[in-house]
């Protein structure tokens, strides 16, 4: 007898983009998915509007047949998380603040709804689903706008104790270096995200360098975004751009340093590594992790696992589905 | 009716001094204790005998009434343990190599024994008999000729993956800076270790500098020690002597990152930090934890405890006689 079907919502609630799906979570497939731009700028209300409609034309598009009902709705949003309220606490990257996306979604849907930090969601759905199936104890560390990691310990999330747990991007790797958006200076955000790249990259042109992205990276900035594309990175470094290549080179190196103090200080089996840019440039990935092993002390260095992500875009909505499944006590095998 | 007493011998062997002493594992008091320098330069075998003849000597100071007897032996030994096997693999520190110390002791003392690496093992005796009394998810940093950190996860002491966990001086925060060494660049303990605070003094008095402490640290040195002691440091800085003032000022900003950073990490209940200067030097402390608070994401910052550590030079012994007893299923209350 096959194995019985189970479904959930998965809402990946970030700054930049809202993805829904409708995930089988027995496999972990997408049996629907809609993203549009989260446009926080426009406000609470409308944010917390966008993401209704998201959840139903996903939902509707899923087409379940009534006989295989949706189990749970669940959500990662990329804020400060009550998760026991279900309540988005503080997000300033999606504009929001005390958020009751538990009970907004509980009532539009009618289903058990789960909410977490959009971070360790993702985690949670490399690890159920992902690359981090067989780990017990690991690290998924994601390299965007920002860079986060969810720490799965003892084969469960761990928050830690004010539920911030797992804020990588914010070790001091070059003391008294560059500004962070925390405010304070050298971490690793500040050389190896996705917005650390941009700067670095949009300074050296406007001194005068030139480089094959300089146009269109103008121009994606000009149009509101805030960082440039992974996919612009990695053409202009496919074509040997040099600034370009510099730039990502040291990222990398950066990455590396991160990589490896993990490994140091909390020696897990394993380090996912993910996020887009992660994700379209390979470099990136061979160079942090060649640095990284570097860095870490030598049984470390020889036995932990680096490992890419393997949900790709989708790691926060199926981590989402699953988490909102975890909630009314379903198990995953 | 009283609690039953019960005692156990807890052996700290460390590359400077080896310390034994018989312990009250119901209250973490001292029934007796002993020390001498390791002297690793000396060989295997001979820091084999001399740890024989520590115990041996504490054993009898305690001078135990037969109807208390001793439960079990449990040693801390600076390197690389197996743990199951009860071996000291690789332990530079101490000249030693797969010495097999459970079956050396087992065999002298007629009790279990059990064998754990120095800083686990002085974690472990703050949490059951120091400042961690009372938290299950914290982090102890020593400060001392290196800096090592153990981590207690769930009440239970955590290894990771190779049994290297909690190496916090060897996560980077100062990217291609400093050489330490392990080889490496940058790591925390090439700033603000006992060994880093030394070589950053002499380097700046054979440039020229003065310093209050120049004489006696020099004759220290000479005599074989490998770091100026904790008391002298102390003693420079109550004088107001400007170069060991800045040098300390320095160590402990750099100390002061990486609490931040593990901080940010691992977002544990508490930070207890312990180590001889620590304790001698009341300006790292202080400055450290300023300097973390400010490093540190504002949750976390505002409710991280962060301790010093209680039991002194003896967190090695008592945790290590707990760490024994542990072993035979002894539970502490």
């Amino acid at each position: 007898m096959p194995k019985q079907k189970a479904y959930a919502l998965g809402i990946d609630l970030g700054g930049t983009k809202t993805l829904a799906a409708v995930v089988d979570i027995t496999t972990g497939d997408l049996v629907s998915s809609v993203r549009k731009r989260t446009r926080a700028e426009k406000g609470q209300e409308f944010v917390s509007q966008r993401t209704i409609e998201l959840a139903q034309a996903a939902l509707d598009s899923a087409n379940l047949p009534s006989s295989d009902p949706l189990i749970a709705v669940g959500v990662g949003a990329a804020g400060q998380i009550d998760r026991r309220a279900g309540v988005v606490l503080d997000a300033p990257n999606l504009g929001v603040k005390d958020m009751r996306l538990g009970d907004i979604l509980g009532k539009q849907f009618g289903k058990s709804v789960a909410v977490g930090n959009d971070v360790e969601v993702a985690a949670l759905g490399e690890y159920l689903r992902g690359a981090g199936q067989g780990y017990n104890n690991f690290v998924c560390i994601f390299v965007g706008t920002g860079i986060g990691s969810g720490i799965v310990q003892n084969g469960k999330l761990y928050t830690g104790l004010t539920g911030t747990a797992g804020e990588v991007g914010h070790i001091v790797i070059d003391a008294g270096g560059r500004v962070c958006g925390c405010g304070n200076r050298g971490c690793l955000e500040a050389y190896a995200s996705r917005t650390a790249i941009t700067k670095a990259i949009m300074a050296e042109i406007h001194h005068g360098r030139s480089s094959v992205l300089a146009e269109d990276a103008a121009f994606q900035l000009k149009q509101g975004e805030t960082v440039i594309r992974s996919g612009l990175l990695a053409r202009a470094l496919s074509q040997n751009d040099p600034l370009v290549t510099e730039i990502l080179i040291e990222a990398a190196d950066y990455l590396g340093y991160g990589l490896g103090s993990v490994m140091n200080f909390y020696n897990p089996e394993a380090i996912i590594l993910g996020g887009g840019v992660i994700e379209a440039v390979g470099l990136l990935f061979d160079r942090a992790v060649n640095r990284a092993r570097h860095v870490a002390l030598s049984s470390a260095a020889q036995k932990t696992k680096i490992l890419r992500a393997k949900l790709g875009d989708f790691s926060g909505v199926v981590g989402a589905a699953c988490l909102g499944a975890q909630a009314t006590g379903y198990t995953f095998s």
